[in-house]
Order: C-alpha cells, then structure tokens, then sequence
C-alpha cells in the first residue's frame, strides 16, 4: 500500500482501509497506524516527493503529536497481543480480544500516560464518568522509563451491601490522653472490641481508641469524652471535632470518609501498615481486609509512580486499592457533599 | 515499693532500683518505669501528700512529656515481649532478650514516632551515624493511631563487591525520540540486552533505552546520540545531561546513583512498577531484583505512612528497600560528595 503523510494523517486508498480495519475515516490512517504498518513492510508513506524511513517517519510523527512515542509504543504493544485498537475517543479504543473494529462496539477507552506524567483526580473523574456514560472501562496505559507498559483498570468500586450494625449497646465515658482516647470501663471495652473490633485492647482491658474512631462513637451516642486535665469537663463532638483538627489537619476529611464506609456496614482500621489511611473489613470474622482506601484532597495529583507504588501494594497483599474524595468536585456535575470512591487496580491484558 | 513524683522523675529507695534493675540513676524511675510498676500495683505514687491513680500519674506525665503516651505504649510493649529496656539514650535503649539491663550491653538504640510524625533524611542519618558510634543498632518504633506498634530496623547496606564488568566491547549510534532513545544496530543491541541486560528489546531487535541508561552508555563511549531532527546532530554527554534535565527535574541526581550502582556490579533497572526509581540484581542470571533503590533529595522528609508503605511494599515482594542520596549532607560529619545509602526494614521484635 501507498500513503502520503499529510499533517496528523497518512492520506491512502479509500477503499484499503475499509479492507484493514483501519482508519478513523474512509482513507485516512493515523500516525500510530501509518507507523505501525509501515514497520511491518505493509505500507511506503511519501512526504515531498521523497520515501520516509520508518526513522524519518516517527520524527515527523514527533514534531505533530509531542506524546507520539510512548503512543505508538501502548498501540504496537495492543496489536502484539492480539488486540484490535484503533486510535480515537480519548486516545485508543480497543476491542474485544478476536474482533475487528466495526464487528462490534469497543469496549475499552484507553487513556496514555507516561511513567513522569501527573493525572489530576479531577481529569481523572471526569475520564470516568464518560467513560461510563459510553458504556466502556476506562483502562490507563502507562509508559515507563524503559518503555514497559502497565495497565491499570479504574472503576468506581461496588460496596456489597453487607450492613452490620454495630450491635454495642449504652453508653460509657473514656478519656482523652494526648493524641488518643482511653476507654477504662473494662467490660464495654471487651464488648466493643470483640463485637464490632474496635479500638486496641490491653492486657488490663482498657480500649485504646483512635481519633476517628471517637468521633464516630461519640456522634452515635455510645461515649462521653472526659478531657481529663484536672478539670473533667466533658467534651461535645464539635469541640472534640476541633481538638483532633489541631492535632492531623486532613481529620475531618478522614473522618467523613471512615463514617460513610462505616455507615456501609464495613469495619474500619488503620492501613498505616500499608501507608493507606484505612484498610476495611466486610465482617467481623473476616482475617483479611478487602480494601485500602487512602483518602484524597479534591485538588490532589497522582504522579504516576506514587499511583503505581499503592496499587502495587495492595495488588500484593490481595487488597483493592481505592481512593476517597468527597464528591463536589466543582467541574464534576453533581455537586453533592457525599463520599465519592475510585478504585484502580492493575490488569493483565 | 512507695515513691514520689518529681518532675520528669519517681524517686525511689536507691537500693530498690539496684534490685529491679530499673532506673537511670540509683533511686530514680522514669515517669516511663514508674507507670509500669504503678499499673502492675508494684508501687505507689505520691505527689503534694496523696496518692496518683494511674489515670491521674498519666496525665502528669503527659504535662512533662507531651510525647509520653507514645513512648509508654513502646515501653509497655517491649517489656511484655520480655524485653529488658531502658529509658534514656535516643529514646530507649534495647537489651538483648532475657537479659538484664547491667549483664550485657544494649544492643539496640529505639527511636520513637507517632504514625502523623516526619523524620528528616539529616536527621535519620545522624541518628543511623551515632548509633554505629555506639556500635548499637537503631529501631524505629513507630505508633499508629490504633496503638500498634511497627519496628523497623535502619542500617547501610553492604552491596556485596560482585563485580560483573560490562562485556559488550566497541560502540554505536543511537537516535534521541522525544524522551528515550532508540538503538538502530540489531547486533549491538541484542549484545547489550541479552550480556547486560540493558534497555528493552523489541521484536525488530532494536534496543529502546531509558534516559539514565543512555546518559551511563554514553559515559562509558559505547553510544553516540544523533539529535534526529532533521540536523543528526551528535549530543556531547554534557548536552545530553542538560537535555535529560529539562524533561526529568530530578534527572542528575538520579543518575549519579544509577552510576554509583552499576560501578558496584549491579544491574539497575527502573522499579516503576514498584513505585520506585530503581530495582536491582547482582547478576544476569538472577530472576527476581534484591532491591528497591529511591533516590531523594537531601532535604527529604520522611512521613511515616510514606516510610510504611515504601518498606511494606518492598517487604512484599522480597526486596530490601533502599534509600539512596547524595552523602553531602551539611550537618554530616563527612563532606565528600559520594552517594550514601539507608536501608529500612521491618523488623519482628
């Protein structure tokens, strides 16, 4: 086949790639198809009277399309493994594996990045929902370094509904001892440890209780927190809400997320271990948690390889890797308060 | 045993403290032993004429020690591991299990942090570096908003001397594609893949090289880059720096220990997936990398959750993980300006 690169295309026969499956249009290849098939001895692409080398040609392709490398490396990589892709939408769309383009809808969007690039939560969002409302998964192919590609499926995770209440009932004081709480009341410490796992129980049975975890049980009613320099006032949840602000200035943002997934019907612990903010249980009697979930300012960043190193921790302990925000993102739609989740996890194609 | 607060101390009988093996002078506890001793009923504390109840001694503790909470829920800890341990050092000294504090030297030098604390590179270094002075090993005892507690053990690592030269001979022109480079010679580039492991082979049996592996080849004058736009122009190793540089910020850096690592026999190759800059072998033959290497700078502040979840991963796949930068430190003693290496791992009490 003969082609004549003109801009952002290489110009062909209308009728060859009907034939190929190629094309966003009736003859007209893209740079990354044009390349490929020219690399492959499949095609001679003229430009100013003269033949390009495949060199020549990806310079060329370079000077229009900045990303053209690490594209071009995700769409051979596509075709190597037996898949139908072609270029469009938000870069590629790619087929079921054995199908031709046109046979049947895509089912993929691929967003490229590469391994240096940084994605806003907010793009990312945003690639998700369209990507939703196309009915395609939204995969992110990302170009390392040394010109591997990892692929990483993003998708809003499915909390089973699993409601378990916290079955603890009345009420008892604790008290606040620097940046945690201590619940002395030995038997209702046994009772909300064993029956709904939280807090840390010493030897002598009193319950150690994280800053979230206070706040939460304070806003249900189950304790009354006695601030105990000498005074013994109680404290309110506003003013213990304040106190914890003082002490981890991202609390409240951590504290909406750990009740939302509480009010789930998860069990909530600290994935400090994991270098996420929680890791999360869908029952009591559950050895492993299922999740991490590390939450997220709006305005946050992922640069590639702080994504790559969570969701490569979580894969290797055989947890779900998921972001939380809280959901009124100004450029998204909907512009309610609740929690909103990603989940990214990597993918074998 | 009865005793009376004072301070940032619980004076006691001299002889008692000789007997117990407590203490960092002879009558003395700290508010660290002495909460110990009061919660297991061995003592009783007085202070202005009546006497403290736990609760109560905690929290003058806590107006002495803002850290106390922390640093007793280590102390407890370790003790019930059966664990001899003083106050006093860094933050504790360690003895080795089933001895008394007297018998033996302490082993071990413990530092303490809350999970929401930073420790500064500098800081860590200096701590690594008195510790060795001391010829005691440094632990990080790290306390998470439930109470856990994390050990981890920080030392240099010996990178075995494995001297495995590179054995690819003669030289070779390579062309500068956006940001990496391509190696046309099918023959050169199947020698320095396959011998040295270097880059990534593609099914034309051209080598796709990283920015940092191109910089290293070129040093070594086994490469020759062609800026390919349109001029093939050659790139001196200086041009070529700069031009890494103005596509990676931190690119120099991660160079000089790219550099320090293939002179001590490693192959080095990018540990993206692990959400690092490096993974390396000791050898070709080697399956699996040993080490997770990360570059930082020298003004680099280690938040815990980051630490964790660096060396849990690391933890999980088998490799040590290591902390690479430049050994110029200012408030370190040495002023040379090779590069310096901390290793941090879990560490099982």
């Amino acid at each position: 086949m003969q082609g004549v690169l003109s801009d952002s295309k290489v110009i062909v026969t209308a009728s060859e790639t009907d034939v190929m499956g190629y094309g966003e249009k009736r003859g007209e290849l893209s740079l990354e198809e044009a390349a490929f098939m020219l690399d492959k001895g499949k095609l001679t692409i003229k430009h100013g009277g003269s033949e390009l080398s495949f060199g020549e040609f990806i310079m060329r392709a370079l000077d229009t399309l900045p990303m053209f490398t690490v594209r071009y490396l995700v769409y051979t990589d596509l075709k190597e493994r037996g898949y139908a892709v072609k270029t469009g939408g938000v870069d590629f769309w790619l087929y079921p594996r054995g199908t031709k383009p046109g046979e049947k809808p895509a089912k993929y969007i691929i967003h490229i990045l590469a391994e240096r690039d940084l994605i806003s939560l907010i793009d990312l969002v945003e690639l998700l929902s369209s990507a939703r409302n196309m009915r395609k998964e939204l995969i992110l192919a990302v170009v390392d370094e040394e010109s591997d590609i990892t692929y990483y499926e993003v998708n809003e995770p499915r909390f089973d509904a699993w409601i378990e209440e916290d079955s603890t009932e009345g009420k008892t004081k604790a008290s606040l001892v620097g940046d945690r709480v201590v619940l002395w009341d030995a038997e209702f410490a046994v009772k909300l440890f064993k029956n709904n796992f939280y807090g840390k129980l010493t030897k002598e049975n009193r319950l150690l209780l994280s800053l979230v975890e206070t706040a939460y049980l304070v806003a249900k009613n189950r304790l009354e927190i006695e601030n105990s320099r000498g005074t013994h006032a109680k404290m309110s949840f506003v003013q213990f809400i304040d106190y914890a602000c003082t002490i981890e200035t991202d609390f409240f943002d951590k504290y909406l997320v750990y009740s939302d997934l509480k009010v789930k019907g998860l069990i909530v612990k600290t994935g400090f271990k994991f270098g996420s903010h929680f890791r999360a249980y869908k029952a009591t009697k559950q050895k492993h948690s299922l999740y991490l979930v590390h939450v997220l300012p709006m305005d946050h960043a992922f640069l590639m390889s702080g994504m790559a190193r969570a969701v490569r921790l979580a894969h290797g302990v055989k947890k779900r890797m998921i972001f939380a925000f809280k959901g009124n993102l100004s450029t998204v739609r909907d512009t309610d308060q609740s929690i909103k989740y990603v989940d990214i996890g990597r993918m074998k194609l």
